[in-house]
């Protein structure tokens, strides 16, 4: 069965609110926990918009899982990257036996990794890598639409059902990652037509650009945007014309979590690009979405401001596949570690503190 | 055997400086590692570090510790906090079964705790705590100077004789905590002295206090400031007059890491002010410390800045205990599994990046 973007559309209006009764009570029961007040700062509000997601005062959400959206670009003909579609093929691949670092990171955060196939120009016979493939690549969007808005649509339920299928599974914390050589291009040129500012303001080296491909690349960006007019009223015309099936499938990751009711953690500049996309369609999928880290990339920090997001780390990271995501799983741990298990004055023997003006 | 400021002047002279080599040879490796060149960022930085601290290309810290100095604070009688020494004393004998945060934390990232009683007010048989008093708090500073000279080197030593201790037993990464109410006090005033700045943009609420207690900190620290003259040219005296017994220990700690040649990561302001001090003093412990999370507290970054530091963490946190500092463990932890698990680009089948301009 083929989803449209009418049910997009009405999938997006039945997106639920968080549980404020709830996150309220999360709030009192740190109030009562033996330490300063209010000392664990945004690690408290972690647990309470778990408790809003969740609607309960004891948060667990259960296994984590990195959705890595993989899909080639067509823009790269254009000189805007130092690799080509066979490197997006076997890091893709190499996620499913920790060869790439989001396998690494994940394993260590007692995270799976869940590359899709969403569409790479490659097609794998590689278990564990799931086939999505809306197509094989996108067209070079300097001389046409990156796709059509169909594909843009079924690329963006197939992020949605990622995250339906995965939370059947038991998994309730989830990342947002990407792998797919020219995404930084695609992101640039989303990030530049959604804030309205200068190519040359949003776009970086990506994976490492020579000064030359960088100015190919902003001029393949500047030369995409004219071509195909994206209308900043209408982000999936934005998304089909100028983006990537990566950036479409982790809008649908985001969506997915207001729709599902399950938290999602954006990894850097690329994802948070999706973020910013998924948020201008569906604003009510913004308080299921946490930041994690802010990217090296020049646009990083200027998405996440956007969003109204602040990054909680900052390692000048800029690796992708989820990466960042999969590392700030970490301050979810802890969070969650100090809500259970730090005692209440009383029990520690402490006279409670209160809240003075 | 007393250890006087003579020795300790003797040993801050025979700080190493890191090994470049090493850290060279560190930054080649990561460049053949299979992802775009220098995207760890600051976590390729981190293990350069640790390289160049271990002398080795292949650094391996061992056992994590956590030296929390726990004193109390004569400038208390002012008001100046919501609580008193009891909590001091309940606290530290909290963190040896996991009823304070730090333990908390410190298990959830594998390492282990150290209070430090180098000056709690009560004297305590807690098994577990590391019996280290100065003396019995400091004197109230805004009658006089808060300890002598000879206390403040004293509890210096007691901070660097922790850091070789705990060496010898097999720990190769140290954060540094702190616990004793009154202690934001005395961090403001040694910030306020030591950046040249007013007291109010440097003095916060600490654990909670109320707009009249911040009146009355204030009010404080610019008596103890008045009264005592501390010299900003002279360190020891701008401690031993303004400080705190616990601030003195975290110096030692800081010495200690660059004389015994480990890394010590820091905490939030309190642990930040008690770094700024120790390189004043000896500007070679430098390489050794790392931050961790930018505290809540106004003269936190403020601290960090002067530094010349950036915090990996922005997660608003204030608790102090060594909290933050050991939430950031985990990026060391990131940092080492990315480097050593990371393939080379030709196990990973993927050309090699190279380094463009």
């Amino acid at each position: 069965m083929k989803y449209t973007e009418e049910d997009l559309m009405s999938l997006i209006g039945r997106i639920p609110s968080l549980n404020k009764e709830t996150m309220d009570e999360i709030y009192a029961r740190w109030d009562k926990k033996a330490k300063p007040l209010g000392s664990l700062g945004r690690l408290e509000d972690m647990v309470a918009v778990l408790g809003g997601i969740f609607q309960t005062v004891t948060p667990d959400p259960g296994k984590k899982a990195v959705i890595v959206m993989a899909g080639d670009n067509g823009v790269v003909e254009e000189g805007v990257a130092q690799s080509d579609y066979h490197v997006t093929t076997t890091v893709t691949c190499n996620m499913t036996h920790e060869d790439a670092t989001v396998a690494i990171l994940a394993r260590l955060n007692g995270a799976d990794v869940f590359p899709v196939d969403i569409g790479m120009y490659e097609d794998v016979d590689c278990p564990g890598v799931i086939p999505r493939k809306v197509c094989h690549g996108t067209a070079n969007m300097t001389k046409g639409p990156a796709m059509t808005r169909e594909q843009a649509v079924e690329a963006v339920w197939t992020g949605i059902h990622m995250i339906m299928d995965l939370k059947k599974q038991g998994y309730g914390l989830f990342a947002t990652g990407e792998m797919g050589i020219g995404n930084t291009t695609t992101s640039s040129a989303v990030a530049s037509v959604l804030l309205d500012c200068p190519v040359e303001k949003v776009t970086g080296r990506g994976a490492g650009l020579s000064s030359q491909g960088l100015v190919r690349k902003i001029h393949a960006i500047k030369t995409a945007i004219a071509v195909n007019h994206p209308d900043p009223e209408d982000i999936l015309d934005v998304i089909s014309k100028v983006g990537g099936l990566d950036i479409a499938g982790m809008m649908g990751c985001c969506i997915g979590a207001g729709a599902a009711q399950v938290p999602v953690v954006l990894d850097g500049f690329i994802s948070s690009v999706a973020a910013l996309a998924a948020v201008d369609l569906a604003p009510g999928c913004r308080p299921y979405l946490f930041p994690s880290h802010c990217s090296a990339e020049p646009a990083g920090k200027m998405v996440l401001d956007a969003l109204g997001m602040k990054a909680y780390i900052n390692a000048g990271m800029c690796l992708g596949e989820g990466t960042g995501a999969v590392t700030a799983f970490h301050l979810f741990d802890t969070a969650l570690e100090a809500y259970y298990k730090i005692p209440e004055f009383e029990q520690a023997h402490i006279e409670a503190y209160t809240h003075l003006k």
